[in-house]
């Protein structure tokens, strides 16, 4: 039977205490973590958010609290009242380890059978129970410390851009469905038969009409949504940080968002973060990383060998060549020991993932020099590429080449990260920030047979590339930009298209019929008729940013109740069935 | 053709020049408000968020600047570069009246037509045509005003919290649905055919896992979805500021909020707004006002003349006092002339839509004295009844009764308001705050049969009522409060049961089979199990906390997008049709 909190008053949370406060009188409130029966003497840890401190019972202690203390297991919630004292045998493990608390008064405000798991720092628990009981998975003192920390990166966001002049306005989450872009969540409607909500990808839309409207900068914590299959790191409902700024270009968003991450490393983790940060075009980006999104905390960059290669013989560099591809290649320093040829096999199938069809190797090490190709090079091809890469003896390189120059970049990017993860050369302790920015403005959809935009529709093009649009829009580069912290891609953003004139000529290139652009984004169209600002802004990814911060290896470590791959959520088995009736009253059935 | 902001940094918002930047060179941008051309002068008023500045072109201006100030029209983007001067003539009715700006440089960085309105205080436009053009609204002052203060009430509600150690933490949007309490917003699952998930209309039972999780104080500031018939001050997306707290009684969650309110209102309207506020049990504020929600700044209070009337003789009032109601006036004070027979019949027929069978009235003048029902009362019982009334000559008296007592409350609440709005005596300065508390744990309703919950489920009866739950719940009071500012419900909570016994007993007064309450709240019941704390926690309706402090008429003059009646948004037209591939990925139909 539990008992009631009346009259009684918390003065202090557990963690807090120490041996300032010895002899003083306090209330405590919490979950056991312990209680251990030494016979005349009972301990009992006591957990709360801030931490764990003793409780102790013993010959001094009226019998009635004695018994009531013998009978309280782990994870009950009590409130003990009493005196804190210095302990006979101090625990330098914990903050409060030199103190405990002789109690007067106990309360049981809760009973508790025993957990599915225990609640403990590291549980090696999987993590489908975890998730099954996330609401005792949330109190291990990890799960407590990120979501916390959480907050705390939120109200700093929020105390930065306020103290810079952005004003947080919220935007609707029952939009219009735009099929543009990710597959929209629907909603249906009670009150129109047959129309249908989405649920905002994200506010892009009325974030720019708010800067038509004159707020001149905005910012929102908001919920997005998108309906895609899910990978590790994404959510069906995840977290932006979206901002907006008038009368702005790519210098003022960049120099604003780097106040804001330099705050934010500073405030919330006490880490120093060097501003300003470098600025990588996406087209260097690729060349040197293989990647939009370079881990730039290690070198091991790409390096191009075509014109070496051009005319070489071998027939695997030299059809790639003349079929308009590239040869390009990496060097591990100091890996003949661990790149074995077992493990090259192993690589070699891994870049084929990326849709590389092989990969050439040299394990350099003077007379034990191995390669998977240079019987068919001539060796003062041989000596050329190796000194252009730097190899010595004791490197590895690693070469692919392609007829499709994507192909190369994505194969190598991808096995560079790899081959660097293998040989544990990425310092763990690195915050690398970059900003990749002259993106390109379209990219090709073979599914759909169109150039797509890369960014999105409102995406300003580079002011040398304006004449491209039409007439080579593969080339065309946008004013858009990455930001990217040890390969990861917090967020990005873009300087918008303000003139009419030029979003017409966008959505044309697009595709878009002239009904389709107005049915769609009439209404954005006709606002921009009565005056809009140049504007820019970006948005990023919360989750991600809490993720890197705090060391965490998934962004469902940094989200209170997330859903699993398949988009359902374990403990409340979300989503469910419902009554026909619920149906009926939307105008919808299930279908098959 | 608009011109880029290239090489153009602004320096100041219009509104913040005073004649103290007399002789400084400035950089402005934001929209024309208006052009005066007269001849060899112009004047552009310039408008940005935070006000107006006077740009000047005259003989000095070089002709180029002038040409194109001759150009511009309202609305109108420009950027304007120039010399801070004392104004030839002073306008006293804007802040920066005494100066002006001698423009040296002036870009037009985008062009309007004219605007559908004028963009002026006090638009004497339709509303609908308003939200059609949304983005020109809100360039108004007054919306530009509200959403910038909502902003700030927002960010005071996070620093006060945060302050008092509660953590901001995000629960999900895409929840399961549990057909108790309003319609749910249904998204239907992709990747589970024939399954959906539900939008919260709160995030109640997250906030309580949370406190099971150990988090002990927990805000944040979130969507919520209903689906019902709108109502004046009813969207179908609304957000709350939500609260809980662990260890802590209906004391520390008034407290705490009391302390929220004074801070808000003092930092954001610099109002110093008395603590602690006045708490009135529900059956206390229905005796007197009439209403679980009084406006209390006035009084005109309710009268029960029940004794009085029993036996009377006059067959509407003995006739309900048998069948069990009760027979209840007010009096209008000096209101003789304003409330004329022709107005009391408006009255009469205004309680009807209250469920009152009529409206029995005196109006009290001497020997003008005259009476809807006077004759069938004898003289003393009268006189009794004015005198409990304190009715003299100039009043107005005004009786309902019924065999209902709840229709007898509902008429004569609405009509105290009513009346009050027509004598015009609330005063609109005032801002009166109050608690009502000890709440019906339960109503009765007669379309399901059953008693439901008046707050919702997890409700904590008085100590004092435990005993009834069963045996007569319609008696039994709710540990429940809710917060009311003049006469409008702010938001409410209550203390949460924390036992899991307890909680059963609930379910099953509510008429819940075991089977269904494991099966919609099976996962809250199972959390139960391991340890729950004790907790109370409580929401407020933010829309209308705004919409009071600010002093609009509608929620939708705090919302930056909002829905009109029917829930579209006349701005985009959502919702809309959708393609049939969307809704086949979705495994739905539209049905008839």
């Amino acid at each position: 039977m539990s008992e009631s909190l009346r009259g009684f008053t918390r003065t202090c949370y557990c963690g807090e205490l120490s041996s300032k406060n010895i002899g003083q009188e306090v209330s405590v409130c919490g979950w056991v973590q312990r209680q251990r029966d030494l016979g005349s003497l009972i301990f009992i840890d006591l957990r709360d958010r801030t931490g764990i401190v003793q409780l102790a019972f013993d010959d001094n202690t009226e019998k009635s609290v004695f018994d009531k203390a013998f009978s309280v297991r782990s994870e009950f919630v009590i409130a003990a009242k009493g005196t804190v004292r210095r302990r006979a045998s101090i625990n330098d493990k914990i903050p409060t380890g030199e103190i405990e608390i002789a109690v007067t008064e106990l309360r049981i405000l809760g009973e508790a059978e025993t957990p599915p798991f225990e609640i403990i720092e590291n549980s090696p628990v999987k993590e489908e129970l975890r998730l099954k009981y996330r609401y005792l998975d949330l109190r291990r003192p990890e799960m407590q410390r990120n979501i916390i920390a959480r907050h705390r990166i939120v109200k700093c966001a929020r105390d930065y851009f306020d103290e810079n002049g952005f004003i947080e306005i919220e935007t609707p989450m029952l939009i219009k469905s735009t099929p543009e872009g990710a597959r929209d969540y629907l909603v249906p409607s009670r009150l129109h038969a047959g129309k249908f909500y989405a649920l905002p990808q994200s506010p892009q839309l009325y974030k720019q009409l708010l800067m038509l409207s004159g707020f001149d900068r905005y910012m929102q914590i908001v919920r997005c949504f998108r309906d895609e299959d899910l990978r590790a790191d994404r959510q069906p409902e995840f977290t932006q940080i979206d901002l907006e700024m008038s009368f702005a270009d790519e210098d003022t968003v960049i120099s604003v968002n780097e106040g804001f991450i330099k705050k934010v490393f500073k405030d919330v983790l006490g880490v120093e973060v060097e501003t300003p940060f470098t600025r990588l075009p996406y087209a260097k980006a690729m060349e040197l990383y293989g990647s939009d999104k370079p881990d730039t905390r290690f070198d091991m960059t790409l390096c191009d060998l075509t014109d070496l290669a051009r005319g070489c013989g071998f027939k695997v560099f030299t059809g790639a060549i003349e079929a308009g591809g590239s040869v390009r290649a990496i060097c591990a320093k100091d890996a003949f020991d661990k790149l074995t040829r077992k493990e090259l096999d192993k690589l070699a199938a891994f870049v084929k993932d990326y849709g590389a069809k092989g990969l050439a190797w040299t394990r350099l090490n003077g007379e034990n020099t191995s390669s998977s190709f240079a019987k068919f090079v001539p060796e003062e091809t041989l000596k050329a590429m190796y000194s252009r890469l730097g190899a010595k003896d004791g490197d590895v390189v690693m070469i692919i080449a392609d007829a499709d120059n994507q192909v190369v970049f994505d194969a190598l990017g991808a096995l560079r990260l790899e081959v660097a993860n293998r040989l544990g050369i990425i310092p763990k302790d690195k915050f690398n920030f970059l900003w990749v920015t002259e993106f390109p403005l379209f990219e090709y959809s073979k599914e759909e047979g169109r150039y797509v935009a890369k960014h999105h529709p409102f995406t300003m093009p580079a002011e040398e590339d304006l004449d491209k649009i039409e007439s080579d829009p593969g080339a065309c580069r946008a004013r858009a930009y990455d930001i990217v912290l040890n390969g990861v891609e917090l967020g990005g953003g873009s300087v918008r298209i303000n003139d009419p004139k030029l979003q017409n000529r966008m959505f044309a290139a697009l595709g878009f019929t002239q009904e389709r652009a107005q049915e769609q984004f009439g209404f954005l169209m006709d606002a921009y008729k009565y005056g809009a600002p140049p504007h820019a802004g970006m948005a990023y990814g919360l989750d991600r940013l809490c993720m890197l911060m705090l060391g965490c290896d998934s962004i469902r470590d940094v989200i209170a109740f997330p859903k699993v791959q398949n988009a359902s959520e374990l403990m409340s088995s979300a989503p469910s069935t419902v009554d026909e009736k619920q149906l009926k009253e939307l105008h919808i059935s299930v279908s098959d």
